[in-house]
């Protein structure tokens, strides 16, 4: 166990901070990790939307569902795949395919992932925001977003005021396989669904009583964000 | 700074591995770190393969277009989008839908990060391996990967047999803007450019002259995967 190890497996999301600030020096040191991350082929392509203006930060607490902690927050970045830059250095740059997509998502999750642990390793707490995705279309207008440029999620960080239990995720058991893909093991299904009813069972004074089993059926027995499918493409981005 | 934050900004990839294994226990607090990260709306929606299995090392590392160090080093995790549990759990699950692929290569990368830096924490080192998507379908086969499973991306872990240089990043000045997206500052990205140079003139011995315009030029004056689009519906994503 050394501090990273111990940062990582402490982790829970904060929705709850207070109003002091982060200093200059600790949010351009969390953006800098961010940068360090490594970039498929060195293609580099994201970029991060930093919202100080904080009319803009309530719009996007909004656009998000009424998270008011988007707006509260110290900080707020918005990670976005990003092409255009690629475009204006190379205006004949063959774009709009998905494994781009693909790249920028996964490239830009690395980078999140380096400025929040960052953050939280400085004392500092953290919730990514994915429900910008609720309203694609006003976060890019809201963002002067071109084309060529996809809001992904959003990352809050501030100093904590919650101090949240550490939500029980699927047993290792049932996430990692060996050497090929292995059908889903009931029993420790179950066991975990157990865990996780007792988690919100407590974590709410014994008003919500799910396990995880139940909640995915909730989740995904409704379409998820339709509308995506074409702002992406109106983006610039999975037309082949 | 601490060492978390020294942990991320000392990262380079590494390619070349002692013949030394990874312990166990290291293994799978490895392993523990990714699944504690943060999961979009609690769907756990990501499977890891770890491939101990010799002979689909080498066929790996052919299908990532040659890396030997798929097959030689001492663990080699693939991260992939993984609906198909959730489908176990619950047959009428909807599915298909752009946004899932998103929160999959999302959520997975968020996890490979978590690795990646636990296991460089503890002095090991790592790089990821994009090039599975030379031969997605090939990938597939080998690991027994159902429908509603995205192989996404690899990840060597091993003890460094090598030490190279950090590899200088886009700055901060133009990775992060504020408010708004703002236009690419041409003097910045020139002498980006020129550091790019030296850094490959440096490692190469000379040989290499290439600034990061020319390089990002030369990656994108090509169709990116053309054929991801069809393997990724064929395994049920993106759809609609």
């Amino acid at each position: 166990m050394n501090q990273t190890i111990e940062t990582i497996l402490q982790h829970r999301s904060i929705r709850k901070f207070t109003s002091e600030p982060i200093n200059e020096r600790q949010c351009h040191t969390i953006l800098d990790c961010a940068i360090a991350a490594s970039s498929s082929s060195f293609i580099q392509c994201v970029s991060i939307i930093r919202v100080t203006d904080h009319e803009k930060r309530l719009l996007l607490a909004q656009y998000a569902g009424g998270q008011e902690y988007v707006a509260s927050a110290a900080e707020f970045f918005v990670f976005c795949a990003d092409y255009n830059r690629h475009q204006q250095i190379y205006p004949e740059a063959k774009l709009g395919f998905s494994e781009q997509t693909l790249i920028g998502a996964v490239d830009a999750a690395l980078m999140a992932q380096n400025s929040l642990l960052a953050a939280e390793s400085l004392g500092l707490g953290g919730v990514y925001i994915g429900g910008l995705r609720n309203n694609p279309d006003n976060v890019s207008s809201l963002l002067s977003l071109p084309k060529h440029v996809l809001p992904l999620f959003g990352l809050c960080l501030g100093h904590p005021a919650q101090s949240p239990e550490i939500k029980p995720r699927l047993p290792r058991s049932l996430v990692v396989h060996e050497n090929s893909y292995a059908p889903l093991n009931r029993e420790i299904l179950a066991c975990y669904d157990q865990h996780v009813r007792k988690y919100y069972q407590h974590r709410s004074g014994g008003s919500k009583d799910m396990s995880w089993s139940e909640q995915i059926s909730g989740t995904l027995n409704k379409e998820a964000r339709p509308f995506m499918k074409q702002f992406i493409e109106g983006q610039g981005f999975s037309l082949k």
